[in-house]
């Protein structure tokens, strides 16, 4: 456990503070609560009720990119960031089965240079069109003295729609349905403050596997979209997650009802190249791996056996990683074997 | 003219660059556009077509609030700057006469205080609560390298509804219509970098007038919902215009269609003792106060004239300070009277 706090202080991330904060901001928001906020499943993303129209909900969600914007302004490679940021946000609202609408972006820095703005925008730009959303509108702040040279951040909001009788429902899952992973390409969004811990900005440019550790660190998080709406049209897809920061082990459960638990088996998927430099290089414990990495698996989605086949078929790269199975008292709602050891 | 240029590069903050920015989105932006992407009056917020409702559409806006929040972080009043951003957006998408459904935040840090995030939290749940708005989500970012110790970034979208018929149409200003002002209670969200520059940190605790200098650079960005709403209820409203970064020499001409101009008299409504300080200070021209502040404006609304004695016995505060005239070719499309000169 001394080298899990290790590895956690030199990315300089603070797990508990972060915990922390979210337990007060329930405090906060428990206060009030507006009469057309729906539940959220899982807390992807916020659901409102849609005006006038009982069957549907909006489907809201903001985020950001984290720390890999500093690899991306340190590396002048601006355009991918934007497609990060949109996949992200599609793939959460995704996980309650929304479609997008549109999309906001916030993009702030020291010192604007058009040029620049317009490579973040172009990416966002691009992103939003592959999803047929529009983007309807974005805020482009300067602000000396918040952000130093060269360094900017990018934020961005995405509003969706869902069939209100379409969002999943956690109550479906049932022991022995079948857990399917979609493939990560790398770090996506997250883990990025431990990457630039553990890998200095002096090796960025060399030699890593085809192409350079940059090349690996900056691979586009991926929307998942097609692959989803494609496995719905073969599957019974009961739940699903997005497995960003918090890995595996706690985004799986955001969907999971307290009387079921996964077991997975990692044997079923490769860890990404990049991924397992940063489990050597840093010592990560099991633990560590599976709460700061995605491991691999970028999206999960639960289905009943018989639809295993078909699910695993519509997708390339698809696989079964795991199982439901019923959970007594407080066993951890989510196993992975094998346990991995960093001695 | 230079010492325009001196005022603005003391700031920090470049105009020109802000302006080419603008234009390269455009260029993005134009390649594609959304079918359900309806025309934005101003730019003030961005229209969805409302699927399933042609009578109606959504309204979104992103927004930040700048560099006040390096005062406030200073400061370590951390509570006001939730209250600023949620107001400064539900005035950009009342410009379209939008009333706020839902709210989501975006809070970024270097090291994360639960603490301080929920104070800032509190402060947008707070400002939504007062609107009815729906605090629906948001993100805290954990960005150790991008922020400083106790630096932060905080940006907001909010999504709004509005019945299409009563979105303001700028077609139907007439020469002969008068300009109301609200009036402003300070810098609200903008022309913080100008006073960072010319105000330094070891004057902010210092007396002026009844408080401090921190007291009258943090008085919050008030929501002119209620203004408005109550002024629609005696008053045919036009146009309507949130005066925030740009001006009333940007902000005003975003609602105006190139046949009228607004010529307003200052001598109408008094520029607050805050303001006053830095265009002293900085020695600003007659340009730059209008562009760079508010001057004591935070709203405007065109009526018809026969409409003005009610429309200003409704609000509080809110004076008559100008009229809309018809424009001959190249013309200023807003002039403000007296011209002021820093020498």
């Amino acid at each position: 456990m001394s080298e899990s706090k290790d590895a956690y202080a030199l990315a300089g991330v603070d797990i508990a503070a972060g915990n922390a904060a979210v337990a007060q901001y329930r405090t906060v928001l428990g206060r009030w609560q507006h009469p057309d906020q729906l539940d959220a499943i899982g807390g992807f993303g916020g659901l409102f009720a849609m005006p006038g129209d009982a069957a549907r909900a909006l489907v809201a969600s903001t985020d950001g990119v984290g720390t890999k914007i500093l690899i991306a302004a340190e590396l002048q490679r601006y355009d991918g960031v934007g497609r990060d940021l949109v996949n992200h946000c599609v793939n959460d609202i995704l996980v309650v089965n929304a479609s997008p609408l549109f999309f906001l972006d916030y993009y702030a820095v020291g010192k604007l240079d058009p040029e620049i703005a317009a490579a973040v925008v172009s990416g966002c730009a691009n992103a939003c069109r592959a999803h047929g959303c529009a983007l309807l509108g974005g805020e482009t702040a300067e602000m000396p003295g918040l952000y130093a040279p060269g360094h900017f951040d990018l934020a961005g909001t995405i509003v969706g729609i869902v069939d209100r009788a379409a969002v999943p429902n956690p109550d479906d899952v049932e022991p022995g349905d079948a857990v399917i992973g979609l493939p990560a390409v790398g770090l996506h969004t997250n883990g990025y403050s431990l990457a630039r811990a553990l890998i200095p900005q002096d090796e960025w440019l060399q030699p890593f596997g085809d192409a350079t550790y940059a090349d690996a660190l900056l691979a586009e998080h991926p929307s998942y979209f097609e692959a989803v709406r494609a496995i719905q049209k073969v599957a019974s897809v009961k739940v699903m997650a997005h497995i960003t920061g918090g890995g595996l082990l706690e985004n799986l459960p955001r969907t999971l009802r307290p009387a079921v638990k996964a077991v997975l088996e990692q044997s079923r998927w490769q860890v990404p190249a990049i991924q397992q430099v940063l489990i050597d290089r840093g010592g990560l414990t099991h633990e560590e791996c599976y709460r700061t990495l995605n491991m691999g698996i970028g999206y999960t989605l639960v289905v009943p056996v018989e639809d295993v086949a078909r699910a695993v078929a519509a997708v390339p790269g698809a696989k079964t990683i795991g199982w439901i199975e019923a959970r007594a008292g407080e066993e951890a709602q989510v196993t992975i074997h094998p346990a991995r050891s960093s001695d």
